[in-house]
């Protein structure tokens, strides 16, 4: 990294910098690898990496392929997470979900046998993210992922498309989450049918956006669910701030904690390499990101815990530069 | 709740204030227990409850029984990796111990089979603790200890004092500890000898300080291991962060998301009943927490985590009138 | 059990005896309770108990509820597994099924997850009877279906019938053997579909027997496969010892090793309060069970670990008496 | 295989084609490897392999390294569970350790954190042979280890001796064993000290004897714990029953399932190479197997699962060749 000249303090030279990373970072997706458990997800560009830094003061920075749009796969957890609070209250959804990280994989069954009465222990591991479409409001899978559309839609001004592609796909190979989503269902956390969830999961699953979507997001959230453009609250401030809690604690698979202590900033990951990062405001940080961010990355070579490798060595370096870290 | 009366914006009020919640919260002591594992801890008066915030800008308040000396327990695992990393580095360290929540009981040995090459998820649990005690420098108990001593007194200004009847009582108890340190001596996770090991780990758990002494550590954490009143860096600023983001993901048991998302801050519980928090200077906070604070709190009676009780519930009424909370 | 006169040596007080043994072990299925997770099976007597002792040497022996049809539930799992090596051949089914006893309940799904690649670790537990089903020759449920009736046809003389009740009420809540099945299909342990095997386990687990039924079955497990009536050997030898080797270490759930410790037999019980013996022959005993013979027994009351618990206790006393221990 | 000629009725023929066998299986020695954990074990000559079969008519049969003294390891584990049944009773024993198979390996501690109380599930797994040798009579490790000593004098008219250089490596290495006393003594599964028990448990892992004394043991075991020599029943027959079912359930570790399935043989195996059968009278078997015999193997290359190698090998040959199975 010696070749790379040190940042300088003002735009011009920090979107040089930041493609300069980009740049930088990509060659080492050689070193990862797509997720191809999911079969469409298996013939994309591994070498693509992208990021969008939404600042609260409406600054923008972008860099690489910041608009490829990818399926957010797991990142789609934090909005139904969000949705089910707004819709249920927190204290029926905790009531279903715990919020403790495990130390396990995503997509484990061990600790639902282990702990009775198989509560799961956070709403960011496959069994949680099952219990909480199960309880999105509305009858049919179509009117709870309309919940999401409709949440999203006030974050970023558009209702998400699903890639076909990659829902069918999962659809037909998503055999462990309808072995979590039958458990789920026999001891009583899920609250629709085994299909109609699983079509919820995985339709969110597959919603596209990009890195500007998703580090819109994460700037609410950073915002504790003001939206500083449009001047609305989104989210209720109790909701935005459990809501990054979480995504500190279990966002980032079971790296999480790594992930803590390295870059320090509440983030989701998702197998599809994108990772939504909510960097709220904080002294320590120079202009322009004392007042908090929203960060998307896009990298789609991922590493052994399912997170994005590119994504995550470029974003701990941007830690470092820019002092994201809450702690 | 409803007959307390909001807080007001001044220090006289701050502290009547404080003393009223510190008298409000004490009954619910009757719906602990004290950690009767440990016989000498089962005497303890279960009623107590004390608290002592000390601020960036030498502000403190005290209330209740903030001066009753207790043995700092499982808090000592803070100053011991903190400890370990100023003398080894930082990788030399995490390759020895992860820095993953679990979700699983602090003494649990489980993971250590299961995950090969049973390296200890963290260092606040108690494998992990114990990894940690044996790579501190010096050959005899008593030099690693030493090194405890020098930082502590680095921090607060006295040399902390064991409480003997405690470390005895906990010596011949310790059975569970050593079946974690020769399971961890098998593995090759345990640098020195299992009574050595064992006989630094009990003496850094029988320490003993109160809650101004803790709230002085979280302060200087919370100031990224500055000292703000000797103008020290005391603590490099990258192990202090890994410090907080540990604390922050597996600092209180296995409780320590639902604490992450209902308090917010870096804390670190042990079973005698104290609490250290760091809590890092944020913009969105009134003075005079501003500039961030460490909280010390003491309350023997704990909850089925491990935590204390009365401690916790004082702790997250003061996170949501302070806004304490770092997302 | 002091006032019960002691067994004599010839036909009718050895019938006398075993009626006044049923009935004096009848009411203790108070202590028991009837396998309510499947509701069709909740609704039946409790306080039914009755057996069939078959002789090698055509003696019958039978007493209390002997001809009461009951589904035989994991019974069946004898069966399928014995049709499974008849069609495919030892190898080839110990490849994708193991033979070791777990510890661990019927319906626990840990080990596969714990134990890579997740082979079922017996075909006597519901994993492992799935993957067995799923390799039945045949495309469709009902071809798999045909291959068990062809086989217990060639036993007993007359194809079971399926108890459609019992099927349809647990089909409707096989939610847990869902879990398991899609967990076998992702880590490719189950070579049909999930629905489709589904359907084979639990139409086998809804056929219908009596005492005389399994009885005969045993006696046939006894003769190594040997069926000394039509005298044909309908089973090879190797298969009926694996068979009766697997029921000796599997075949009475968790509660196996207690079994072969006490009662000493192969055996195989269902949740429905069968239980199949096959009592080798052996030169300790007295005629007429020096040269072996089949128990069938039906109590359908069971205990904690899901064996029929009055049918258990009539055995224990049984093999005292009878010497019918193997080891 | 073919090239070996077929086995002939007669005691020539019957040697010719042990000899035969043992030479034939011996190469095999390579695929294995000593138990090297243990240093002293680590220098033994992995090619020996010897057998000694004595039959309860006092035939008897050796061939190969028959006489070659070694430490019978977990062999011991089948004398000191006896001992304890004749000095505590069953009910006793079987209250302190269960009688269940696990599937796990010999020193795996997992079972007794996630099933509570901690009760070791069988005898045979470390966690089980501690508990019993700590309730061995005496206050001394010498008192119980003499206990041991008589038994086995008892049964072969010798008592054992202790090598020294295999105690002392084991001593020394013993972390897992005593991180699972540690654990014991926690939940109260432990009735003498940890350092006691562990002087008894390794000193009878260390008692040597060759295959003819394991041979005998085994007999006297098939013979329900009559011996038939001295006309004299050491043990009464619950007990020995209860020994067979355990060694046919929990004997070879985590390979006892197959064992059960492939040879059919009440046995226990130790990691210095060891196998010990009680084969118990059949019909089934021809002269001079048929009223019994006890097998002692010795072959120091283990598996993957800590059974001897070339000794299983050589006992599947044999059991299939003299029919020796007892289902």
């Amino acid at each position: 990294m010696k070749e790379i000249v040190k940042e300088r303090d003002n735009t011009h030279f920090r979107q040089t910098r930041l493609d300069d990373l980009v740049e930088y970072y990509r060659p080492f997706s050689a070193d990862g690898r797509n997720a191809e458990y999911i079969p469409a997800l298996g013939k994309i560009d591994a070498k693509q990496l992208g990021i969008c830094v939404t600042g609260s003061d409406q600054t923008m920075m972008k860099s690489g392929d910041w608009d490829v749009p990818f399926t957010l796969q797991s990142i789609s957890k934090v909005i139904s997470f969000i949705a089910a609070c707004l819709t249920r209250g927190i204290p029926y959804v905790l009531d279903r979900v715990d919020a403790e990280p495990t130390g396990d994989a995503f997509n484990s069954i061990i600790r639902l046998e282990m702990h009775k009465p198989g509560k799961p222990f956070n709403p960011m591991i496959n069994a949680g993210a099952l219990t909480i479409a199960s309880m999105l409001p509305g009858d049919s899978a179509r009117d709870k992922i309309e919940t999401l559309y409709a949440l999203i839609e006030k974050m970023i001004g558009k209702r998400p498309v699903i890639n076909e592609d990659v829902f069918r796909s999962e659809w037909e190979t998503a055999h462990r989450n309808r072995a979590l989503a039958y458990y789920l269902k026999e001891t009583g956390f899920l609250e629709a049918g085994v299909e109609k969830t699983l079509e919820v999961y995985l339709k969110q699953c597959a919603m596209e956006g990009n890195t500007e979507d998703i580090a819109m997001i994460g700037m609410i959230l950073a915002n504790d669910g003001y939206h500083p453009f449009s001047h609305e609250q989104i989210i209720p401030k109790d909701v935005a701030r459990l809501t990054k809690a979480l995504m500190l604690t279990c966002g980032m698979y079971n790296a999480s904690g790594k992930f803590a202590a390295f870059v320090g900033v509440p983030a989701k990951s998702g197998v599809s390499g994108g990772i939504m990062c909510a960097v709220p405001a904080s002294f320590k940080r120079k202009e322009p990101f004392q007042h908090g961010c929203g960060i998307g990355i896009y990298g789609p070579a991922i590493d052994e815990y399912g997170n994005s490798l590119t994504g995550g060595m470029l974003l701990k370096q941007l830690a470092q530069e820019w002092d994201l870290s809450i702690f």
